[in-house]
């Protein structure tokens, strides 16, 4: 008889719920999103949407409703009750017998979460480490996909430096991202913000590109370049950006304290202009 | 209140299954294996349960004796009283709620499944055709790790060529191995198999290892270099290896045909080689 195991208790096929069953484990054949809402409302969420849309059509699931979407993530937030909230959802391809080219006629599995996000008082000014680890990641970084073994190895070995997150190095030598964030670098004579450019090694972050829109109410250029940890540990002040968290200053790379070691007053105003644009003040 | 929506239902987080907080499915956070059995013998159980031993070290799930997954393995198998089955299995680092950096003390999960398998008729005679398609899995393919989807994209890609399976291509212009097999070719000149050195590019395929051992046998030598499509197009046999299906002739590549387009007579004296050993005739 077919046959499952589960820890140790073993079912026939046929009774196992259809979550063990999902291409998303066993493949990591789906595509995710992170969205945050600060007082009340979601930001970015068209943004989210599009992206998210882009990443399934890029995988070839083809048969999702974003308008759907939308619907089933404002309604769980709304239930929720949740001011500040941090909201993950993904799409797999489907439930069924492990194979790696899918079956026809595939239910894709949506599946959402909604928690409350309570800010670490004091983070945007005390800032955050960061050390480098290798870019091990796959060739499709623009694809949100939940292949993200490589980004939670290099968060591991963060962690044990001491270190929030880690910087991305590719076999070239230069930053691509962080391993769950977006990287800038502030050239203060240029009054400049520099970003690695858009490609297939990396996310096209929502963060990223709002912070690139505000930078000009800064005083803030932007320098689409690559980057080396030794070109980025010499700018004025460095910045991750990601939706949980907006916009937080690094202030110490592989050991060296970036700037004055707390926020930079590029980042201050960064940090302001966001709120700004996310609280509706 | 912290809410998981599930399809259209939604639900208190705490009260879902932890199949769908389960960090493979989050990250692809995991290792697997395949086995197969021939006339109620699991083939290389003990080589399967070392390189997972090996993949399951190498991202830091170090809490697993080895013994227990032998020992479910057997249990199972002998439990489903199918002479001739497919086994997969897999370990995750755990069910947690979603975060980037796993919890202390986390459970890992265990799955297994049996099914029967029923090789296809003249699959090995007639052999197999493949497409070439851009490699572009991450830099570790030597574990073997649930982030797959590359591989699936590979795969539906070479359906719909009308092909079994995906050779993958290297940003060199090399072939790395198959997008769920390992890649051979026959050079009869040289009576040798050439086949890639491993490395972080390709995974220890356990089939492959067998098909080196028994190549003298057959009056064959080993070549461990890289091949290009066109240099592969141009050899007497091309063979792929994989544990389900140990080894099939490849009769059509990119469109062109191998050899006589037939199963070659190297790639048979292969073939019964290995039955001799997988079936203990």
């Amino acid at each position: 008889m077919e046959l499952a195991m589960i820890n140790d208790d073993v079912f026939p096929i046929l009774k196992i719920d259809p979550a063990y069953l999902d291409r998303g484990i066993y493949f990591g054949d789906g595509v995710y999103e992170v969205l945050r809402s600060y007082d009340g409302q979601i930001f970015a969420l068209d943004e989210h949407l599009e992206r998210f849309d882009r990443s399934l059509r890029e995988i070839w699931i083809d048969n999702i409703d974003i308008k759907e979407v939308r619907r089933k993530v404002l309604e769980t937030y709304q239930k929720s009750g949740f001011g500040n909230a941090r909201m993950y959802f993904h799409i797999t391809r489907g439930s069924e017998p492990r194979n790696h080219l899918p079956g026809k006629n595939l239910n894709p599995n949506f599946f959402l979460t909604v928690n409350e996000l309570l800010d670490k008082p004091g983070e945007k000014e005390h800032g955050i480490k960061v050390c480098t680890y290798p870019d091990l990641r796959w060739k499709r970084c623009d694809i949100k996909s939940l292949n993200l073994l490589p980004n939670v190895m290099a968060k591991m070995v963060a962690e044990k430096k001491g270190c929030y997150e880690a910087i991305l190095v590719n076999d070239a030598g230069e930053i691509t991202e962080g391993s769950g964030s977006a990287f800038f670098a502030v050239d203060a004579k240029q009054k400049a913000l520099i970003t690695r450019p858009l490609g297939s090694d990396i996310l096209p972050s929502i963060t990223r590109s709002v912070v690139v829109k505000i930078a000009k109410n800064c005083g803030l250029g932007i320098i689409e370049k690559n980057l080396t940890p030794a070109q980025a540990a010499q700018c004025e002040e460095l910045i991750m950006a990601v939706t949980t968290k907006d916009i937080v200053p690094i202030v110490q790379f592989d050991g060296q304290t970036i700037g004055t070691g707390t926020c930079g007053k590029h980042t201050r105003a960064l940090i302001e202009e966001f709120a700004k644009l996310a609280r509706h003040r």
